[in-house]
């Protein structure tokens, strides 16, 4: 078995989390990975066995050795580390979003096509085992026609307001999964948004010029129709469900608990509460995101989410962007000029 | 105990249920029923010890025991028999909607407060065991503020398209129930509505200009945010489901079973389906709301549904249905001009 | 529709439990009840229409007229009502257990069989919506071959010391009804009884050299093996599950709630306990069982719970009675001379 | 940091597992494992980069670095295995049961003392999210005095003739990790065992005087009472739940799925059945005994399931083998002479 050797590209909080993924596959070697704070990083690099830490991400590109990258810096390095990752002939590991303009994120799409590199975005929800059945179910033809897509998604807390002031919204920060989980269940893009939003949850929302709460309505192209429920802050803990509805049934998932113990007293029946936050709940789905781009690079196949799906639901996040801020609903076809997909 | 004499006006499916659910009240004696096809309705009549069946409405005011009558005839007699019974000095309770036309609606419950007697709409979901369980602990503050409501409404199979076609549409004929548990869980008016419908379940329904699928969108007086996702065809069974979140949590409301037995096998594990439909799953509720009608009248208390609640979930219906024509959200206010409450 | 007429002999909770269900029967007419405290049911039983309270039972056994009766009085009276109610050729429908004493039940049993008249038990749990799904899907050979069988049968607080005194014991006051569910889940009579009890509720149990908690493990005639876990208090209210195992799979049923709410907080997931008590639990479950008292009467059909069905389960009691006194496990063979069944 | 170096003995399924999950904690490097079969493991033991394979495990005990080692050979070999461990100094893993022979585990344990090694059994199951929580509740009085405890556990399928023959029988080899749970959760030793058993599933268990459904009735020496049910072939996976039923109330822990996905057609509600068997269900509690085994090594801390924890549970094995030849309930005081605990 050859290993694919892989190089990650920004060492903070999911760049650390995929590493730790990655060195428990054993077809992988970590040979570098890059951040400017290379004393932070040395120690817990050393840890895990990863030999080279750099402050420069170009000395991974050049090392021919590399075929693959994991790109875990900001957001706004995406398309200029995309696009010279793609100029050496590494495939990419991109995390959501590419960008938050659609002309740079279809200029980076464009470079990965011209090198004829593969694209996978970090829609880690879509190997999540509940969302992951739910599409099964839908793909094996068990409710039929899809008629209606919910989908509850709400975080445990907000984040702090230095995070939401570079956000980009709460759209194309927290919803894009969102969007993406809706085209993933449905089988279909989407061609139309209606935004209902509200600052109900930290008036510093509204300081940003963003908002904590929304219900957002969507269109589908195969003739199904859509709700999207977002919150910054659950008390209780991440809120991540979904429904399907169709012509012959409807299947749903719950959250996942930390356990099944049900406790019955005088006061009634009380459970503990659902799972924290995304690493405890998707902890799975993101190894698995791994595994499957891994496998792709290794077999030559498909990666399971390209470019265009990261395209996709950016155009999506800005057309609720603009429902919201334009108080009507706003087509897909409004934003789009001549997309790139691969 | 002092028994309320009462007449029922109307012996279709809803009047003939209120008949034999009002027997079963000890403080209930019914005087007499009004029916056009008086030779169907006898013997059933006289099982139920029901004295006198009539032709005519008028009887039934005109009898100077009878305090209170049950408007259970078609949605078009409504407002000419509150109109009569005020006048009459009965009380009345009335299946929902009064009206199809808000104007004719108004004239009703002018009449109603002139000769100042109780009117009472027949939402009575309200009454249901588990939605009246989560408005207490909406009023009991368990959740905080209301930031999302959420509900489900399906039915299990479209009526057949002569009923579609004097339905007065899927708004008022049956969203017009979740407009009124929209405004009893959230505890406030609703400002503004959006719907994205389809025709999905039956070409049926275009033909009579008519959508048998609604996502609908609410924006609270309070501030809140709703939706509601409708369904004319639901294969499992009634679907009514409820969920309201906010500052301090979340409290759902799940379907209800025929029975709790669960199946394991090497397939998986199985259950039956929920409740079949409204008689099954709201049998308790049909008794509840008239106890609480009748104990109204014998204590000379507030009935608990008003004809201002009547009039509200009108008005969100006709916004919604201008919302579909229009394709943009619109405002209750568009069609108030002066509402009467009482 | 002929009428079957009927009588009630005792007065007490079951005996108008009995009786405000069947006015409620339109198949029915209740002629008369008999109770020695009659000024206390009077007013009561021409709140219901029941034109003759006697205090003596034997006016109702000479009214020709009157099919069948409902023996509600104290358990210490069966025997003689049974014995003349059968010779004076009256259906009767018989609460549990027939009798504290094995002799005395069959003498009942014999006199039945001689004068041809039907007999049924109040084993009011075979017409519960859940047991019975349960019996169905036993019966549909959805679990295969009956391996394991498990009852909870816990009541939700203690009866008083003066109850406890003349109950009989827990095994034919309370676990008898598991001891019928038993049998009728596995459609199988029962060999073998093995007793674990204990004092652990209240010591006032014990002074009464009775018990308040037990595992009783069954062996049946079929094979299969069982086991019944009882507690004379749960604090959070009425626990009554039942699983049956077998080669093809497994069927549990749980606990019914008197709504489906489901608050989820900071603090975790709550939802109220299940309902309080029989009359909660089993308010169905009562009327069904004398629908089918009354279609059996009607029609000249077998009753659903027969004498012998009565029998078995004072036998299964007696036996466990023996276990716990002898601490070993008892054979119902040591019990048996020669059974009448009917 | 420093680290804990072990070696293992035996490298069949659990030596395997136990490798393999103690690669993954930063603090424990393996120096050696022991197998017969050197060839086949050697590969395996390259790619987890274990330096050393060898056929003697004495080899593993002369290695003045390895503090601790896990023992995972055949059942036989254990009692040898932990002497030569404890003469050597070395703390020491062993899987259930110590033996089958009562004398030989004290012999064991006697060694274990007196060289003042620490013993940890492999009772995994203490270490279940499920159990675990419940052990919490009952340890934070939230279902008061403890009255009942109910445990489940069934195997997906019966184990092949070669391994029932010499696997000590059923008791011993399967209800074991249910006679550690049931003292876990109690806080109690057992005083008392009836056993009501029986070969339903393969006649073949009667062959090798076996059986392969049992209901167990335990005695415990705090008052309480408990029942396991134990098949060894539940056709929808491994079931394995408990409840612990006190005077403030009762906790429960269903088994674990796979995912919350949950299909609701016209047929009824489906859900995938749970999780296969020990290797799927128990993956946490694995590394978590691990870990804590580890921890106590390093921290010089009391092991979490001693060597007497491994003593009772075979006692009440023996018991109840003796209770089911002997057809009567079997005290525990029967087998103790002088028993060792540490």
């Amino acid at each position: 078995m050859k290993k694919v050797k892989v190089g990650i590209i920004g060492a903070g909080r999911i760049g650390k989390l995929h590493a730790e993924n990655l060195v428990r596959i054993p077809q992988v070697e970590i040979k570098a990975i890059s951040d400017i704070f290379t004393d932070k990083v040395k120690p817990w690099a050393e840890g895990l066995g990863i030999p080279k830490v750099t402050r420069d991400f170009e000395e991974i590109l050049s090392d021919p050795e590399i075929e693959a990258v994991f790109v875990c810096s900001s957001t706004n390095s995406h398309v200029p580390v995309i696009t010279k990752a793609a100029q050496a002939g590494k495939h990419i590991f991109c995390e959501k979003p590419i960008n938050f303009d659609l002309e740079q994120t279809q200029q980076a799409l464009e470079a990965v096509q011209k090198y004829d590199v593969k694209l996978q975005i970090g829609f880690n929800r879509r190997f999540d085992h509940n969302f992951k059945r739910v599409r099964e179910m839908v793909e094996e033809n068990k409710i039929g026609d899809v008629h209606i897509i919910k989908i509850t998604s709400r975080d445990p807390e907000a984040p702090p307001s230095d995070y939401i002031k570079v956000s980009g919204g709460i759209f194309i920060d927290m919803s894009i999964h969102d969007f993406d989980i809706a085209r993933f269940l449905s089988g279909s893009d989407v061609e139309e948004v209606y935004v209902q939003g509200a600052v109900l949850v930290d008036p510093v929302f509204a300081e940003h010029e963003d908002i904590d709460t929304a219900i957002i309505t969507l269109k589908f192209k195969n003739g199904a129709i859509g709700v999207i429920d977002n919150s910054r802050k659950a008390v209780y803990g991440y809120d991540q469900r979904v429904e399907v509805f169709g012509s012959k049934g409807c299947v749903t998932v719950k959250n996942d608990f930390p356990n099944t113990a049900e406790l019955t007293t005088d006061d009634g029946v009380y459970t503990d509460k659902p799972k924290y936050f995304f690493l405890e709940r998707y902890q799975e789905a993101y190894i698995e995101e791994t595994k499957a781009f891994i496998e792709s690079v290794a077999g030559d196949k498909e990666v399971p989410v390209n470019g265009n799906d990261g395209l996709q639901a950016e155009l999506i996040a800005h057309a609720a962007k603009k429902s919201f801020d334009e108080k009507r609903p706003v087509k897909i076809s409004e934003f789009i000029k001549d997309t790139v997909s691969r």
